[in-house]
């Protein structure tokens, strides 16, 4: 028999099955049960498409009438590109109604909830609560400070090397690893590092999966000087590139990377109000590949969300072995950054950790 | 019911339990069962007392006859400070002995079994043998090579750093990782630092565990021109001291030290060779807590048996901030010294890592 709980969690897998999908919506997922009986099942696909209740009551029909409605998140309950969730959620009959958590958006939170309970429905909210708010801690963070939420990634050794003096770093994780990447490439929107990457590396940022599966992120380059070269990777027509410039670069200068379809933006005076500007331009989410520089800004200012650690099983040594955080010292151990471990997981030989900033969920 | 595996799972324990107190000899444990009843137990707890098999027999008594000895390293064959196990045996009336491990020693192994069969008991060799070599890992290395068991151990934040770029690194991890290595110091012979971490740190490392248990292990000190001061902790009389010093230091530099009751020994040609001097003084095994250059050596030259690493959930950032392995640098990643892991334990807040060479069982 399957409890309250389960049901739950089978609509919070639904809604996890669209990862990387939605974009900037939450992932969603509804499970419909009657006498023991789950009669519809959905979840949001993407954008634009219709949520997941829809779905799930589609699949229902009149077994509906006098149903339990597990959804993973609140009905919504203003009209947007689709009418409002909780007046179908009213008219279906279900007569019992469970909310994982409230819409995270302060000004509208518990009203699809009121517009239920006003219509005579049982609602109870807060099952699985935790994993809800993880499943959707992008939204959430979009939703409470206008900003993308960002992911800190690098892959490093057991002794926390980055690259060979050389700047030599193929490679430093094995095959599963790397593929792991690739597939946080497709659920982000957008992909960011520094000039000193563009110059060093000269990557493509693009998604690389088996079958060409998964969609590219939006490649973010920090390039105050505009010094990216024009037969650079991220000039090509792969995916859509955005420059974040200094405001004393030229119109001059920017002209040839605009006639290349790139958007070019002018950094904020603070870290904060880039990102802000950013996420006008419909990013909701950033995996910040580096380098150490970037990574350093990032972190030293509370902007990181989370972090997504690769360590390898291998020790370079090296007196002059690069680190995967450089920037400004710090002269006490005691001003280092603390976060703390969310999963440690081993992806084939190499271990991947996540860790989110400390005082988080 | 128990099953024979359930029952070398107790003897493994029972052996594992007088862990750091047996050095040089080896951890077993002994059961011995009659008509599925427990009548016999015991473990080798200390080196010069009775062998696991003794405590056994002594304990069943006369209801060892007929019944089946779990025993987790072949029963020794040869006269030391105790008479030989597989005589004892024999002589008990055990009908039947389950063995998880041959003697490692390629000399002797095989004759206790051999002794055994000959007195027409039956045996089985290998019930649970992986996990009886991983209990006895120094042990089998000091046997097949007359070196000890090194142990490289560092903490490091999730950045990879060790200390800021001052030298300050109090403290990277919290109290329960902390307390880890002095468990781990209670349980090695010798505990290796450099020099450099002398003269930085004025470190006493001796074992500081709660309620004063655990004793401290011979420190190690690489030293090539002698240059600790007299008055450094390491000189104190808490636990013995010996210099690894180069053969240019001169015996009226070696005097004070050696008044201090402190050995000094000259460095070999080779750290093979050193490690070989180190083990005719007692040295089964070392805790080799570094600097970043001594890692380097040991790691360089393949003479790591096992890695500990402790991670905390920090990052420190910063160009200049030091890193756990130093050294010579590679031009290439493919250069790095391959290792795998065996573990990842949530300690306290932090992460403990343990790792082999690759290749290693």
């Amino acid at each position: 028999m399957m409890t309250h709980t389960d049901y739950m969690k089978l609509a919070l897998q639904l809604a996890a099955s669209a990862r990387g999908n939605t974009n900037p919506n939450p992932l969603v997922g509804a499970v419909i049960v009657k006498d023991g009986i789950i009669v519809g099942t959905g979840m949001h696909r993407k954008a634009g498409e219709p949520h997941a209740e829809v779905h799930a009551f589609n699949m229902a029909g009149e077994q509906a009438k006098g149903a339990t409605l597990y959804v993973t998140l609140e009905p919504c309950s203003h009209y947007g590109k689709t009418p409002p969730c909780a007046l179908r959620v009213k008219e279906s009959g279900v007569s019992r109604v469970f909310v994982a958590m409230q819409d995270p958006n302060p000004s509208v939170a518990g009203r699809g909830i009121q517009l239920l309970r006003d219509a005579g429905i049982e609602v109870e909210v807060g099952l699985l609560e935790d994993e809800a708010r993880l499943l959707n801690e992008r939204f959430i963070h979009n939703m409470l400070t206008n900003r993308p939420f960002i992911r800190t990634k690098y892959a490093m050794t057991l002794d926390g090397k980055i690259a060979t003096h050389t700047g030599d770093s193929k490679w430093i994780t094995a095959d599963a690893a790397r593929e792991d990447v690739h597939r946080i490439r497709h659920e982000v929107d957008g992909i960011l590092v520094g000039i000193q990457t563009v110059l060093a590396d000269n990557p493509s940022l693009t998604t690389r999966l088996p079958e060409n599966y998964g969609k590219n992120p939006t490649r973010i380059i920090f390039d105050t000087q505009l010094r990216t070269p024009l037969d650079a990777n991220v000039c090509n027509d792969e995916a859509p590139t955005i420059f974040v410039v200094g405001s004393d670069v030229t119109e001059a200068q920017k002209a040839p990377f605009e006639a290349l379809g790139k958007t070019i933006i002018t950094a904020g005076t603070t870290l904060e109000e880039t990102l802000e500007t950013l996420h006008t331009h419909g990013i909701t989410d950033i995996l910040v590949e580096g380098g150490g520089a970037i990574h350093s800004s990032f972190i030293r200012e509370q902007l990181v969300n989370q972090y997504i650690i690769y360590v390898a099983p291998k020790i370079l040594g090296g007196a002059n072995a690069l680190s995967p955080v450089t920037g400004a010292d710090v002269d006490f151990m005691r001003e280092a950054v603390d976060v703390k471990f969310s999963s440690f997981e081993a992806i084939g030989e190499d271990l991947k950790i996540i860790a989110y900033p400390k005082g988080d969920n």
